[in-house]
């Protein structure tokens, strides 16, 4: 029986783990890491960092080539539907060639597997697995511990949306606090009111940006900041929360 | 100068704290915990009980007494607010009695401080601290772990709510995903439509409690389950996800 241990380790510093994921990673048979180019080499970098303070004496750890999704061709939702059908083949390879069909496989989720992310509807597609899924930090916990702001005004609720669903559908009706995550067109610029905005990047991280206000006066310079920021890095992760302003 | 750290610790499972949590714990010079009383008192157990396993040589732990909030006479958010000048002024003595006014007080908080908890507000009653926040799991992401459920339908937005604002608003327009917290009155009875529910109690502890299925077939087992639950436990701390089915 193959075991895979979906293990959220939060958005990149080694503090953010929890004790429950360091343990099933010190326990794994095998670790498997996506490869997505030399791109994101940082991204895969700073899994392995976690790796060297936390389990310096890790199990197996194996690279795999992380399929590119065709964005081209088909429908949104088919065109994902596929990608997530050639990751699934390419895990149950990588898995058979490094462990065979018994064991323990962890797989280290950016954020936590539950959150804008598709490995445990990837992981659903193997046949005989047991998956089991370990929460870790998001993204929006970050932001709201590196403003020390609450996350929902006083008993009120919260949307939690991406910038594609944001820009078709616009603010949510009886909504006073907005959650983007997923948005590289910084899709706040469509929005009008009094609204504040609260925003991060690279969070939690010795590189964290913050920026927060009104978001007519700030919007611009968070756009200029972002894209200064990806082009030092090479790459960009950030996240907002809009709430509207009390009058 | 005094430093406040409000720190999650998840919901009462040791394995859930995160390192960066478990150092601030250590490194504090006084830690307060909230006495709620007999009937609660397996809450702040469940504290010490972290403390035991990961602070050992705990620096001063000291229990405050909680007021109580005073429910009947006022419109709720003004009720809310003197609680809460009730409790920072608790909080203060607290301090002012154990610390002095210089060091780093150590407040742990249930979940996380940013999600439908007051502990960041009442904090910034209080003058001249610093005020540092520490992320820590919250229910919604052990609710779907546990249950090793996605919380969002793929691109797609999530609300998060509470029992009381469901049953004033119901269903949140353009919403494929609730989490509902807070709801002691188990609110999902409120709602029609083919939908399904993800429930969990305890979560992450040894008594977890799980149910899923049709809301319509299942709801009353889990108003059974979840009475039985808190009489034998005394309390009860739950969280449910309902999401509106593919047809």
């Amino acid at each position: 029986m193959l075991r895979i241990k979906l293990i959220g380790i939060g958005m990149g510093n080694p503090g953010h783990l929890t004790f429950e994921a360091r343990d099933a990673l010190q326990e794994a048979d095998l670790i498997i890491i996506p490869d997505k180019g030399a791109q994101k080499q940082d991204l895969a970098d700073m899994r392995r960092d976690i790796l060297d303070v936390h389990v310096p004496h890790a199990p197996k750890v194996v690279d795999f080539p992380m399929p590119k999704r065709d964005a081209k061709t088909k429908a949104y939702l088919d065109g994902v539907s596929d990608w997530h059908d050639a990751i699934a083949q390419i895990w149950s390879q990588t898995i058979a060639t490094h462990l065979g069909d018994h064991g323990t496989v962890a797989l280290m989720v950016w954020g936590d597997p539950m959150l804008y992310d598709s490995t445990i509807r990837i992981a659903e597609r193997l046949d005989n697995v047991r998956i089991e899924v370990l929460p870790g930090m998001t993204s929006i916990q970050l932001l709201c511990a590196a403003h020390g702001i609450p996350l929902n005004g006083l008993g009120n609720a919260v949307t939690i949306t991406t910038g594609r669903t944001l820009r078709t559908y616009g603010w949510p009706p009886e909504t006073e606090t907005i959650v983007v995550l997923l948005d590289g067109e910084t899709s706040f610029h469509t929005l009008e009111g009094a609204l504040d905005i609260w925003w991060g990047a690279y969070l939690g991280m010795p590189n964290q940006i913050l920026m927060q206000g009104d978001l007519s006066k700030i919007a611009d310079r968070i756009v200029d900041t972002r894209a200064a920021a990806r082009e030092e890095h090479g790459w960009i992760m950030d996240t907002y929360l809009i709430r509207k302003r009390d009058i």
